[in-house]
């Protein structure tokens, strides 16, 4: 269901908590622990939400105690990008993997780590902010802070900026003209391609992960831009953990958070 | 001892197992396993030694097995840059610490990622070689292929190129320059303390370690130029991620991968 944040976080919470028991009652099924996905950054040990930029009045929720205060059983939050994350691991296009990383490229780019199984989350619950880890140390400047991130220059709201002169285009209306031959517009997916790739290579020189997941709307531009991608990470990469590394379109679409945060669950 | 390489690997290697025996029956202890730390690339699941480009005869030989025969107990071949690593995580700058990632900044750059306690290695022991993780998409060519690369910015190698007007300068004698208020010298010490803390940032951003530990000769260049690492690096990171992570120097100096193998092998 939408969220409908205009109507104020304790609205949302209550209906969301009333689907969720309608939900339960339905099922009849015995339900042992609750997982929510959220959008941080948030205090996953303390299940408190911190401040997220599109949802500025949930600072400071305790979203775990609120959920745990109704339905008298363990809770966890978690980011929704590391849920979507561990979802694909776990029952998507990473099932089977050792390590997977997900990219989610949408309005900015979303991503999760998952090692032996487990989200990496770090000291703080902070890690895996891919979209944020720099591409050119004296790139574009981000809203974060930073230069160069990859969200300036491979998110739908990148590919569509760099294409502005067309007017209203979405990312997708991009990527289809690219493929009917429009010129401008192949020159960006192809630019896109090699910023992905850069980015890939980086993860794979670091990680040397097993599978790479790319989702979002962006993962739908068809076989010839994944194609793209896989050529620039792997001529990028170091050739030993470049070698046998998967990177393939996720799965699970819009349900990836849901399955995940169930995981997350499961696995506290 | 050194490695004296130019006499092949059959005689180094017995040299060394001979040095080892001695060193065993000199302590009278009992040893349970061994561990060795090896150039990498590297498999070690089989032990066995891949290219290492120092030491081009090494190839294809069986290390673990080798060691195994001469002692008759367990034996784990690591990759140097790795044992390393483990020897601060476990024992020097790194204890304590949940997670942390090691910079050693030499010829090249070598590098570690400990998480909870282990090394993260990947699916084919390729992990963790950030030295050729790239800071500019489209920068400098590096050997390795890829554009950018860490190494190619602030090795010590790297240094002194950017040195070169100078004649023969080792990067310990362009950080002295600097101190002593030579303007090039001052700018080239900048300009890389720039370059690791963007570095720096990526890491922080994507793992969100506890611990980040700056090793090999650059290391020793001064608490001016750590303090201009660490506050590049946390300009550049996520605010939450970059409160309250160490960025500090080494401790174990060159015993860190002999302390760092013998880990491995207590672990493995």
């Amino acid at each position: 269901m939408p969220t409908l944040k205009e109507q104020g976080k304790n609205k949302v919470i209550s209906r969301l908590l009333d689907a969720a028991a309608g939900v339960i009652k339905r099922s009849g099924v015995k339900i042992k622990a609750i997982g929510a996905g959220c959008p941080g950054p948030l205090d996953s040990k303390k299940g408190e939400i911190l401040s997220p930029p599109n949802l500025p009045d949930w600072r400071g929720v305790r979203l775990k105690k609120i959920i745990e205060r109704r339905f008298r059983i363990p809770a966890v939050v978690e980011n929704d990008a590391n849920c979507a994350g561990l979802g694909e691991a776990m029952s998507g296009a990473g099932r089977g993997s050792s390590s997977m990383v997900l990219l989610t490229l949408g309005t900015g780019i979303g991503s999760a780590i998952v090692l032996d199984g487990k989200l990496w989350t770090g000291k703080g619950g902070f890690a895996s902010e891919l979209g944020h880890v720099s591409i050119d140390y004296n790139g574009l400047k981000c809203g974060c802070g930073n230069r160069g991130c990859l969200e300036m220059y491979a998110s739908a709201t990148a590919v569509v900026r760099r294409r502005k002169a067309a007017g209203k285009m979405t990312a997708e209306d991009v990527y289809k003209a690219a493929e009917k031959g429009d010129k401008i517009s192949r020159r960006i997916v192809d630019e896109t391609a090699v910023y992905l790739g850069a980015a890939i290579a980086n993860i794979i020189n670091a990680l040397d992960p097993e599978t790479i997941v790319l989702a979002g709307g962006m993962s739908k531009a068809g076989k010839k831009f994944f194609y793209k991608v896989e050529k620039a990470a792997k001529e990028r990469a170091l050739k030993e953990a470049s070698k046998g590394v998967r990177i393939v379109p996720a799965e699970l679409g819009e349900d990836a958070g849901i399955i995940g945060a169930a995981w997350r669950a499961k696995n506290s």
